[in-house]
């Protein structure tokens, strides 16, 4: 398996999905040095990278057979499936000592299944989604966490510091993922409490910018309510981060605890929630628009409050 | 009403109350030169603050009597009650232009009630609950959020700043107590993530320390994570503050929300969580004891997990 030492100038890198954070993160490593070949569904979205120096390959499989480090970051677990393991899919066309490094948010369990697909051609496989958003990929200041062959983990190095500020070997293949799950899990029940805190505290007649002043430093305090919650006082759902892609990351915990046998109240609770939100046509806004339909449960048009 | 100037060794400052947080808050209104009269039910518990020069009145009814500004903080909104408006009660001692100071977290509507009881009595009436718990009681780095009369508040100022460090006005009555009931919304809900993605770290077999590395600084990051996760890695579930009053606060959330005809799911799975953890003998523990009833429902017994 991989002894591969990764050496800018040399090591030559593969980029399968160029959206808004791929773009960002392969940007990073083109500027360290790495040549780098990319794949993405729509060629238009490549460009930028192509611009910088980029080559273009027709498939994720053409994409590995000029690479020696293949990274992929897509949407959805099928995806992931799809660009790793279909037909003209990475590991088609990845060679012997080759490594697979898929940086989408997606299945434990998948990532141990690409694990041992690769594993069965010599090929080495790590699992490292990341948090940070569009922010933090383009600053180059992502959380990066890590499952996978540690030796294999500890010689990528030079990629991960390229693209992250917390860089974190979590354990074995789909550990990566899990901690990403852990991440998630967090983000979803503890929005539920910004927003119901918020909805309360305008229903009670406050003013919400100076309750925040009383609650935001102490123990009631979090990166959501400090980062999201003036947002949503403002009327502003934009995204970081999507309610769809937040939606999907959602399911594949809940399918992961039932397969693991773990009751999740609070999870489940925020999954049915953030379905409301996509019911009501906030798909592409920003995780904080729970703030929009938990409101409606209530009777309150957020948007147009008093 | 109270154009009252409040000046340490001057003006007379009352305590009811004197458990782990009232010993502490008064005895910094004694150390900034404050002459106090206490009274509290079990009067062993105020001998403390006797020693320190604290002078015993037999009810709070005599402590009013003896005082200009008299401070409550008691447990629940029915000692609230007792204390200020029954029968030998502060207000019935309470001299015209005196002001009640409660700092129990209690009832919104109880402090409306107990500002407008005041007011005929020509008596001044604040709520002022706080947060920051017996260690921020002790180091005099209180959040006190304060409802009532503008003027009144500012008047107290002296007192605020023996006793608090981040020192709100949150508008007219019931305003303090309706602010500490958004700060127990986001605790309540933001500690049921922290305990089920702990639960999930755990059933997916990563370690947990290594978790926290990567989850605690970004977007899912919260003071509960960082100050109360690893007490429950550790299995030290020593309070900090004791289910039993969280579970009281969160009631009287839940009534006030059905009061102003807000639904609030993640709280109300957040009361009967907590009511779990209360039924499983851990009253007496700290908030994050939510990780052993919440374990159960997976059949998980968390303090001798392997």
């Amino acid at each position: 398996m991989s002894s591969l030492a990764i050496v800018p100038g040399q090591t030559r890198i593969g980029w399968i999905g160029t959206g808004v954070m791929g773009t960002s993160m392969c940007g990073h490593l083109m500027k360290a040095g790495f040549s780098a070949t990319v794949y993405t569904r729509t060629k238009a979205k490549a460009q930028v990278l192509l611009d910088q120096g980029a080559n273009w390959a027709d498939s994720p499989q053409a994409v590995a057979e000029n690479s020696d480090v293949i990274f992929s970051i897509v949407g959805f677990p099928h995806d992931v499936r799809d660009v790793l393991l279909g037909e003209d899919g990475a590991l088609a066309g990845a060679a012997a000592g080759s490594v697979l490094v898929d940086m989408t948010t997606s299945q434990p369990s998948l990532a141990v299944e690409i694990h041992e697909a690769a594993k069965a051609k010599g090929v080495s496989s790590v699992d490292a989604p990341v948090s940070g958003g569009d922010i933090g990929a383009k600053a180059g200041t992502l959380s990066i966490m890590i499952g996978g062959d540690k030796a294999v983990v500890d010689s990528l190095q030079p990629c991960w510091e390229a693209m992250g500020k917390t860089i974190v070997y979590q354990g074995e293949a789909g550990s990566g993922q899990h901690t990403k799950m852990v991440n998630q899990i967090l983000i979803s029940t503890g929005m539920i409490g910004v927003c119901e805190a918020l909805l309360y505290g305008y229903k009670a007649g406050l003013d919400l910018d100076t309750v925040l002043q009383s609650v935001s430093s102490g123990a009631a305090g979090s990166w959501s309510l400090t980062n999201l919650g003036p947002r949503i006082i403002a009327n502003n759902f934009d995204p970081g981060f999507f309610v769809e892609h937040f939606l999907k990351d959602m399911g594949i915990a809940l399918e992961e605890s039932r397969r693991m046998g773990l009751s999740m109240p609070g999870l489940a609770l925020g999954h049915q929630l953030y379905a409301a939100v996509q019911a009501q046509g906030h798909g592409r806004n920003g995780t904080h628009a729970l703030q929009l339909a938990l409101a409606t449960l209530s009777g309150i048009d957020w948007k147009n409050r008093a």
